[in-house]
Formats: C-alpha cells, sequence, structure tokens
C-alpha cells in the first residue's frame, strides 16, 4: 500500500493509495470512501447490482460486530471473509464497529472491548480480536481501540485511560500481527483517540504515529459526538502530528458538510454508512454538487448543470417513522404525502438506475406500502450519489474550485450562500 | 388473445396463449403462471435483477389491494400502471386480492366487497372496480367477484349466493367494460365460485361461459380451502363444463404437488405467490424436478440429473419465525443452524445468480443477522426453482413422462414412491 499525494490545497490531500489488494493491482483515489457493508454485502443489493453504480470504491469494509459470531465458521472455512461472502475482487478493510448501528457504552475494561452481534454482546481480548482478524483474513483493519470519550462530559481522565489503552492494545495487537500467517499480507491502522481534548489527540497520534502502522484511524468524531469546528480544529492539528504519506480514515463522519470539513482538516478517507441511514428513513439523497462549468459566473450564481428541484427542507417536519428525525437537509423525505402524484425522478438528471427508470410517486407508493424494493432502488440512488458527490469533490480540489464547490453543495442548507 | 392447445394428455393441456399485450407479440406458454409482483415488482428485486432469470412469464400480475389506495394518482398519471411501475414491456394481468396474503372475512355485501389496503379496509361497488380497472389500464383482469366460501362449514345457501353474486358483478363489470376507453383493448376473466358444491361449481362454470369473457377464474380453490382430492375432483368436473379454447386460471395455489393436481384436472394458469411466501419465511425451494433423462431406467429409479442432496424434510421441527409453521417438504429452512457451515450453493447443479455466488452458509448468515440481500438472494433463487419446474412439467407433458416427473417431484414427500 502507497499513497501518492499528488496536491495539498488549503488543507485538503489529493493523491491515490495505491498496491492495494492481495495482488497490489486495486488503488483508491482520495478523498473517498470505503464501501459500506454489513456482513460483507452492501444492504439491499447484490454485487451484479452493485456493479451498475459508477465509481465504486476499490475497499470494502466489514465490521467485527457483524463478523465475531461467525468466526468458527470464517475458521473451518479457511478462506476469509471475501470469498465467504462471494467478493472475487475486492479489497476488503475491517473495522470494530459498524457505525450505522451505535453500540452502547459503558462495556469497557482495561483488557477488553464488546461487540454487538445478533446474539448480544460479546466480550474481546486482543487475543480474541487478532483470531477473528485471522479469520476474516483482511486486507487492512483497525487495531483493537477503547472509543468511549464521545459521551458530553467525559472526563480528562477518562480521556487519558482511553488514549492508554488504545496505544496498548495496538502494540499487542503489533505482536500477534506478526505472528500470524493469515495476516502476513495485511496493513495494520493504528487508532488516534482523545476525546476533545487536545492534548490528548496530539499524544495518541505522536504515540501511534512511532508504530509500525499502514495508516491511522480517527476515532470519537462521529456527527453526535462533537460540533463541526471543535472537530475541524481537532483533526487538523492532530493531522500535522501524523506522517504526511500514510492515510487517514475517519470513523462515522458522513454528512456532506462534515465531509467537506473534515477534508480541509486534512482527512483521506471515510465510511459510506451515511446513504444506507437515508435509505433506511425512506428518504433520498437530493443535495446538488454539480458546480458551473464556468468558473466566471461560478462565484456570482447558484445556477447548475443539473435543474435544481427547489425543495424546501424537511427537517422540520418529521413524520411518525423510524428515523426521520434524524433527517439531514441533503435529502427528501419520499415517504411524505407531497411525492403521492410527483412524476419526476428522484433528482434530475440523476443517471442512476432508479432515477433512470422511476419516478418519485411510484418509490413513494413503494414505501408507504412497505414494499421490499424500496429500499433497493433508494439504495441504489444514494449510493450513486454520494459517490458522485465524492468525485466532484476530488475534482473540485482538482480544479482549484472548492468554494465553489462547498457554496454548491451547502446552498439548500444555508439561506444566506444563495 | 388466442388458446393454441397442442395437446391434451391425461386431462393436462399442454399449449400456448398467444396475442398477449398491446401490440398482440406477447405469448405465455401452458401450464404456466403470472409473474407475482406487490406494487407491480416482483418483491426485492429489480427489473434488471429479474431479468437474469431464465423462462420469465411474459404476464405480470398486479393486485387491487395494492392499487385501489393510488387509484387517483394513476388517473392523474393516464398511462396505466405499468408505466407507472417502470414496467414497458410486460403484459399485466389484474386480479382482486393478493394470494400471499389473504383478505379477512366477513365484509362481503350483495353489491360491495372489500379489499385491504395499507390504510385499511376499502369498500368497492362493481362501478368503483371498474374505475380502478380503468386506472390500472390491465391487458386482462378477473371480474369481482364474492370468494367467501372456503370456510369450513360454509352454508349450501351462503354458497349460492356467492354464485349468484359473482354473476351480477360479472354482468355488471362486462357492461362497465363496454364503456370504458381505457380497457378497449383488455380481456375480462370470468369468475367460477361454488365452493366445495359440485352443483354450484357447474352452475357457476356454465352461466360464466355464457357471457363474453376471456378466460376463467376458478376461486376459493386454495391450499387451506378443501382437502387435495376435493379440489382436483371439483376442478376436473367443473373444466369439463368450461370451453377448451379459453384460458383457465386457479388462484391460491401454489405448492409443486397442488399445481400438478390441478394440471391433471385441466387448469392451465397459477399465481406465483408461492416462491415469495418461501422466501419470507427464510427458505429455499430445494425439490428435484429433472426426470432422468433416459426413459428405460426412469421407471425403477429416483436417480436425477442434478446431483441430490437429500435432506430430510424439516417440517415437524419448526423454528420461532415468522411462517416456518406453514413450511413445505419442497423446501429447507436456512435459518437452521445445520447450515451455518454448510458450504454447498442451496442446489446443486442449480444455474442461478444466488446458487452460482453463495453458499448455504453464507445465506444462513444473512438470514440470521437480519441482513437485507438474504430476502434479494432467496428470491432469485426461488423464482428460479419455481420457473425451471414449471418448465420441466411442460417438457414432462410433451414428451409423455408425466408419471415420472410426478416420481421425481413427490419423490421427498412421500418415501414409499422412492
Amino acid at each position: 500500500m502507497k499513497l501518492e499525494l499528488s496536491r495539498v490545497v488549503q488543507g485538503c490531500r489529493l493523491g491515490v493509495l495505491t498496491g492495494l489488494g492481495k495482488s497490489g493491482q486495486h488503488s483508491l483515489e482520495l478523498p473517498g470512501c470505503l464501501l459500506y457493508t454489513r456482513c460483507a454485502t452492501v444492504p439491499h443489493l447484490t454485487q451484479d447490482t452493485l456493479l451498475t453504480l459508477s465509481d465504486l470504491p476499490a475497499v470494502t469494509q466489514v465490521s467485527v460486530d457483524s463478523l465475531a459470531e461467525h468466526q468458527e465458521v470464517l475458521e473451518e472455512f479457511k478462506e476469509g471473509v471475501r470469498k465467504f461472502a462471494g467478493l472475487h475482487d475486492s479489497v476488503i478493510f475491517c473495522s470494530l464497529h459498524d457505525s450505522a448501528s451505535p453500540s452502547p457504552a459503558g462495556h469497557v475494561t482495561n483488557k477488553t472491548v464488546s461487540v454487538w452481534g445478533s446474539g448480544g454482546r460479546i466480550e474481546l481480548t486482543a487475543a480474541r480480536f487478532m483470531s477473528i482478524q485471522a479469520a476474516v483474513q483482511p486486507d487492512c483493519y483497525q487495531s483493537m481501540a477503547d472509543g468511549e470519550t464521545w459521551q458530553a462530559n467525559t472526563s480528562r481522565k477518562r480521556v487519558r485511560k482511553a488514549v492508554d489503552r488504545t496505544l496498548a492494545h495496538l502494540d499487542e495487537c503489533l505482536v500477534l500481527h506478526q505472528k500470524t500467517q493469515e495476516l502476513k499480507r495485511a496493513e495494520i491502522f493504528g487508532v488516534v483517540e482523545g476525546g476533545d481534548i487536545l492534548e490528548e489527540r496530539l499524544r495518541s497520534a505522536r504515540e501511534t504515529a512511532k508504530r509500525p502502522v499502514g495508516g491511522f484511524v480517527l476515532d470519537g468524531f462521529h456527527s453526535s459526538a462533537m460540533d463541526q469546528d471543535v472537530r475541524a480544529q481537532l483533526i487538523q492539528e492532530t493531522s500535522a502530528e501524523l506522517p504526511q504519506e500514510k492515510p487517514r480514515l475517519v470513523l462515522g463522519v458522513g454528512r456532506p458538510d462534515e465531509i467537506i470539513s473534515c477534508v480541509e482538516a486534512g482527512v483521506d478517507l471515510f465510511e459510506s454508512f451515511f446513504p444506507f441511514q437515508v435509505t433506511e428513513r425512506g428518504c433520498a439523497l437530493s443535495f446538488n454538487y454539480t458546480i458551473d462549468p464556468d468558473p466566471e459566473t461560478a462565484g456570482t450564481s447558484a445556477s447548475t448543470v443539473l435543474e435544481y428541484n427547489g425543495e424546501t427542507p424537511e427537517v422540520k417536519k418529521p413524520i411518525a417513522n423510524g428515523d426521520v428525525e434524524n433527517m439531514t437537509p441533503f435529502e427528501i423525505n419520499l415517504k411524505d404525502k407531497r411525492y403521492h402524484d410527483d412524476f419526476r425522478p428522484l433528482v434530475e438528471g440523476c443517471v442512476c438506475y432508479c432515477c433512470q427508470k422511476h419516478m418519485r410517486a411510484y418509490v413513494h407508493h413503494l414505501l408507504v406500502t412497505n414494499e421490499l424494493l424500496a429500499g433497493v432502488l433508494l439504495m441504489l440512488h444514494n449510493m450513486a450519489h454520494y459517490l458522485g458527490f465524492f468525485k466532484a469533490l476530488r475534482d473540485a480540489i482538482t480544479s482549484d474550485r472548492l468554494q465553489d464547490f462547498k457554496n454548491t453543495v451547502l446552498h439548500r442548507r444555508q439561506g444566506d450562500l444563495k
């Protein structure tokens, strides 16, 4: 694995991660995202359906919590989760938790962390954690970490302990890593903790950077953990302590505005659980990310290549369903009655399968009648839209037009930017 | 629409229904099935995924219960459910109810029947029923019917009333059909009722046959309504009253053994809700339908081209989940622990997407962790298996080998046939 940075503009790192996978033939453009999966499958989608999407990330994310219960089977199978899940040509990154379903707090000890499978809590020592990795056989994985520093009023002492424990886990993982034949070609990502305390973040970053890790995971920065400005500031200062030539993945950050902010602070990689969350609440990503092709007019106008649909955000009008109270201004709620006779595609100009074949009214109809295809169609659109956003972000950095890009993406959210 | 019978063997009608669809270019081989959908979509599957299946029926079934609430939108849309659902090239058959989710009894009056949408009960007069058909714009549809004769101890008087009402509804539908521009090229199927009373069945058949209908729907024969021998006897005698040149569709019959029995009694068409029910209980169709290619040895052996996996039926070992108590001997329960380390495909030799790409252990893993792809994969396999069964049935009739076919299909169910 090798990180080739082509440019750094206003803190944003543009580059490509090469030499990925067993054969070393895969690469991943940065800033970019991992492909979110549960049980090594993108929710709702078969591999064939997934392959209708453009710009698919080469790296698939799996998590220990969904695989821990199946350790024995994977050990018996012997060929790792890639082949077990029928993914014959993908790079696997294994993280500890699934960011779409946060784990309960209060179950970390000096020697263990816990994950939750379908049968309940599973307590992991570093040894057990590493034996799971040996069964999963990922190409990269994060080391075991104590990430419980995100609750309000976490004490400085507790944060310090989290940093200490995470470093101790890393050291133990590194020793076992060396001894494990199945992980011979795998890379380990060290985890940077420290909550919202800058000096702990810096200590965690410096100490982790001293170890032979392939990259860094920035933990404890997820959306509900802290204010966006605090996060950006902390990440920026933490990043400065990390070697330029190794990738930085932030966990739990999915909103487009937060992604832009993290990229400006020096983050390279994200997860893609966000489009899945949007899908599960019956929503469709609909924000604009296409900047005006003519830079001369872009500064004065928010006009775009795609016809903009002009819906007003619906965040203040939650309906009685699942996660709708967590809706963001980047999406529209297709369960809303207003779409029952809306014969337009989800997003005008979108080339995804759903938008090419179906109307909002039909997806609304599938949602209100609880039809199973609704999730498939929304997942296809939302993943396509999200991957398109990352590509447009890279293009904007390449062409020195990040400010136009930000104005475009944030346009719907902040009326004063119009 | 034209029915061309190529042969009738032991009561089985082999043929093809031609001239279907707006352009008249579609045809459907008999005996065969309609493509089951909810809201005009095969549950879990996109059109593209569906098209990976062989031998897809040209006729898609939709039902009034899932569409009634959307009448206004369909009227505003003006182009019918085919285009609304993104099905640009399919023949639509519209039935009253969804056979996979039986409606509550006790809501039929002299002038109305009821259907249940997501918002509750909707009472339909014949006029309302026909206005829905005008909005749906099917190619064929069943007329409105009083089908409430399936409960045990339904009185002779009640059965007679059901036949009378159904004939009255048909007459009213036929009058409105003539006046409806949107249904100008559509065919109406008359519904034969009569419960388990032969003389009412015969009266219903004779009277319906006098009307200008395109085909017949045999209602009230579904699996839970009566014993298989009673059903076969009633259908055989009823069929004799129906004109040879018009198709007969039986509702609510899905099990392979019952299908064979109905085909021998003269039925041409079935629904395909059965593979969906199997999918929803986490099961995979696994019965054998491939007869020995050498007729000389077929009579003495149940050996097959496909490697037979030899599982014992699991019907007596229900687990605590949904509909598993309704499992049939034609399927295996992939949620069962025994499959957690079974690295074989669902059915050895099966060429469906699921069996080509995935192992039983992986589908088991998706099911126990409630992963959304499980339904997609199972639906693909089960529909492929079911369509393969129908094709094999037609081939067996063509080659005069129905008895071998029956022995093969029923093999697992009845040990004494081995």
